[in-house]
């Protein structure tokens, strides 16, 4: 059993100083002015805290030259001064009693020097002689939205039930970001850097006994501990699905995380062997990651791996078969009665493929979308169903396709809603900058209502087979 | 040797005469008033014959009942009137002297039926017959700018050296679009459908002798003759690159396939073989098959596959790594003298990867983009510089963003001009839709300076490594 690490105090701090606050007006914002805007934007609950060796103001906000000068208590110190100032902060956080020194700075054990190293190796036995903790060096800090504690003013403000632990600050950024927009909302992410202390192991024990959480994320380059990390990651991924990506699988992949977060990156064959014996759900890129937050935020399990495809355009349709097939999903032949009945439904001249894949014609779409969906829900041989719009494709000019795609998603939404079976939807293949925003916007419908959206058909299909394969492994497992 | 076949005049038609112009006014237009209205607005600089039994009048043009009523020769008629009135259609065709018909209609072979097959023989019986050619059924049609031909309005009106064969019409109008707006112009456009009469192999056989044409993309679900096809495509791929999409490699996919263009797709371990040894590029996706066409006009080519990566984020660049080596690229470490004097161009301050991948923080970037570049094109490791913006990981606001990498732009745009040695653009993981506006912008800023942009790592390694093998292979033919 996972006993769950102390750390939820890392995440729910009731007060934050910012070391590294320059009070000049400079044409881009210092690092430590854009924490603390952010802070301000966000509406970070609790006191914030600005450091500047001399004092003054910035904001309305008194500036403190130490942190041991703030009146109150300090639970959070976030540090954006050089790495070789780093030693005397913490010496002087600890003597405040803070309880977490997020080290945004870099230039410690990633630099490759030996000097950063012992640098990063000194601060961490500054911190645990009082018991403070260290996350970091080079990490973009913590997201909690329930806390109100963000890194990025344009984190979304609503809680979810997805956590993410992310190697890089970049890809955090990216993924909390991106994910919001595709309906994927936070309960906690952290970008933890380098390691040197609150490292990936102690933050997947910490997620895995979280009640907020329901689905991990990590973005991994390498561990420290391979033994400890295996242990706790099956532990883990038997409570809640643990989705991996692991950069730096390559051997020039492995020397760029070395020099990115100080790693040893471990091979290909180690890492997979690994990722699969403990029951992690392996990904390969960003997008890959947020795919697996959509599916298990959004899509109800099918029975199986039988899908329908229907979707505009022939060719279109062919491909979308072959990346279905590809990627483990199957496509099975539509029998007769159900070709015939939904046949009926369609206009006569409509040139379509009537079959599975189904081509429907835009003009076929509004005789009667909705009803071909309830048909299929109907018949056993169908497990889920995939509408693909490859908007890139349209045969009419953008305002009059819109308001037919418009009308296509109602359907959609109306079959998710009424239908027993999974329905998701594929947007791809934007062409115009008015498909992307029609994208945005009919995706954020699609959440609102339930709806899984992807956007490519290889994605999605890999997406349900990996949701399919995570719920097999556990009911194997259940009944072993 | 390739004998060119007769086909010259398909592109260049002096008089067009659309058969099946509803006079009706509908909430849509019919297909027959959008090829009216299509050849209209694009400029069609030869005659234009609305056909319909009633006569009348249409935007202006006199509407004759029949194609024979037509006081003047009409070179080319296209086909919108339903399947079982078409081989009138043709016999009047015929008899007027026309010289092609393209069939827009479906509901011939593609059907499945044998009344269909019957149908389509029949049509193309009768056309022999009088030397007439066909096009389609199921296609459509013709782009070729040079003589305003076009089967869409927002086709580009400028000509350029790629052609494209596509089986499937939205495949069509996706590559030739979506190819525009990464600048790829095109010499000929040809959507072949059933290819009942004119098919892939004539097309090809015409195209690899057509000096209008450097590059040929393919999009084929399934070939007929498929001896005579092998024989054509390697003589046309001894005369210049012949990129080939095939849809329908899996069995589903095959199935889906000939619903669509009623053929036989044949097996994927078949087709692999075949098109490895025509010596054709194969490629796997639309976007692939438009990134060869990107690659094939815009990348000079390099000497290797050592490939320098510089982009913004370490997470991303990692991945960025990653996904280069895996497709084939090689990401070779720095010497120590060259790391050197790329770090003297950079702040102290910027935590940055100055390895190979090289991770440049923003600040860094304005500090001496371009320097960094010339370092690496005087380095003799180095074959090839991928440069990569990952728009979704930005550090600051859009507004703030998008004008630093405006100056990233500018700076890779300089470096193309006066550096001796190939950079490539990825402009990938969007977010916002001001990061799609912005690289629709980008890209086109680029490919005017003449420099290839891609939408993934992995796609554009992809690219750089199928080129990098055509250009092997050809060697290697040459040599031996």
């Amino acid at each position: 059993m996972v006993t769950k690490p102390e750390l939820d105090h890392i995440f729910n701090p009731k007060s934050v100083a910012i070391a590294g606050v320059s009070s000049k007006e400079t044409t881009l914002p210092s690092q430590g002015q854009r924490f603390l805007q952010t802070l301000l934007d966000y509406g970070f609950k609790g006191k914030i805290y600005p450091l500047n060796p001399k004092g003054g103001e910035i904001l309305g906000l008194k500036m403190y030259p130490n942190v041991k000068d703030v009146p109150e208590p300090v639970d959070y110190v976030i540090s954006c001064i050089p790495a070789l100032a780093a030693p005397q902060l913490i010496k002087d956080c600890a003597a405040k009693g803070v309880k977490v020194v997020h080290l945004f700075t870099s230039g410690f054990s990633e630099a490759g020097t030996e000097e950063g190293k012992q640098l990063e190796n000194e601060l961490c036995s500054l911190a645990r002689q009082s018991g403070m903790r260290i996350l970091g060096p080079n990490s973009a800090g913590i997201y909690c939205p329930k806390a109100g504690l963000t890194t990025r003013t344009d984190f979304a403000k609503e809680s979810g039930s997805v956590a993410l632990i992310a190697q890089s600050g970049g890809n955090y950024t990216y993924t909390v970001r991106e994910g919001a927009r595709r309906g994927v909302m936070f309960s906690k992410a952290v970008s933890y850097g380098n390691a040197a202390d609150i490292n990936e192991t102690e933050l997947l024990e910490y997620l895995a006994a979280d009640p907020d959480t329901r689905v991990i994320l990590a973005y991994i380059e390498g561990v420290k501990n391979g033994k400890l990390f295996v242990q706790v990651l099956r532990e883990a991924a038997k409570i809640k699905p643990v989705v991996v990506l692991k950069g730096g699988i390559t051997e020039s992949g492995a020397r760029a995380a070395a020099s990115h977060t100080g790693v040893l990156a471990g091979s290909e064959r180690v890492w997979d062997n690994l990722l699969r014996q403990a029951g992690a759900i392996r990904v390969f890129s960003l997008e890959e990651l947020i795919d697996m937050a959509v599916t298990f935020s959004y899509m109800p399990l099918p029975r199986g791996r039988k899908t329908s495809i229907l979707g505009v355009g022939g060719g279109a349709t062919v491909l979308a078969t072959d990346d279905c097939t590809g990627a483990g999903l199957i496509v099975p032949r539509l029998s007769e009665r159900i070709r015939e009945r939904i046949g009926r439904l369609l206009k006569e001249e409509s040139g379509t493929i009537l079959g599975n894949p189904m081509d429907l014609s835009l003009e076929a779409w509004d005789a009667g979308f909705y009803q071909v969906l309830s048909i299929l829900a109907e018949y056993d041989a169908v497990d889920l169903t995939m509408v693909h719009i490859p908007l890139g494709l349209a045969p009419y000019q953008s305002s009059v396709q819109h308001k037919l795609w418009d009308f296509l998603l109602e359907e959609v939404v109306k079959a998710h809603r009424e239908l027993a079976k999974p329905v998701i939807l594929v947007l791809h293949l934007p062409s115009f900058g008015e498909d992307y925003e029609w994208i945005l916007n009919a995706q954020r419908i699609c959440y609102e209502a339930g709806i899984a959206v992807y956007h490519s058909i290889g994605n999605a299909a890999r997406a349900v087979d990996r949701f399919l394969s995570y719920h097999e492994r556990k009911l194997a497992g259940i009944r072993g």
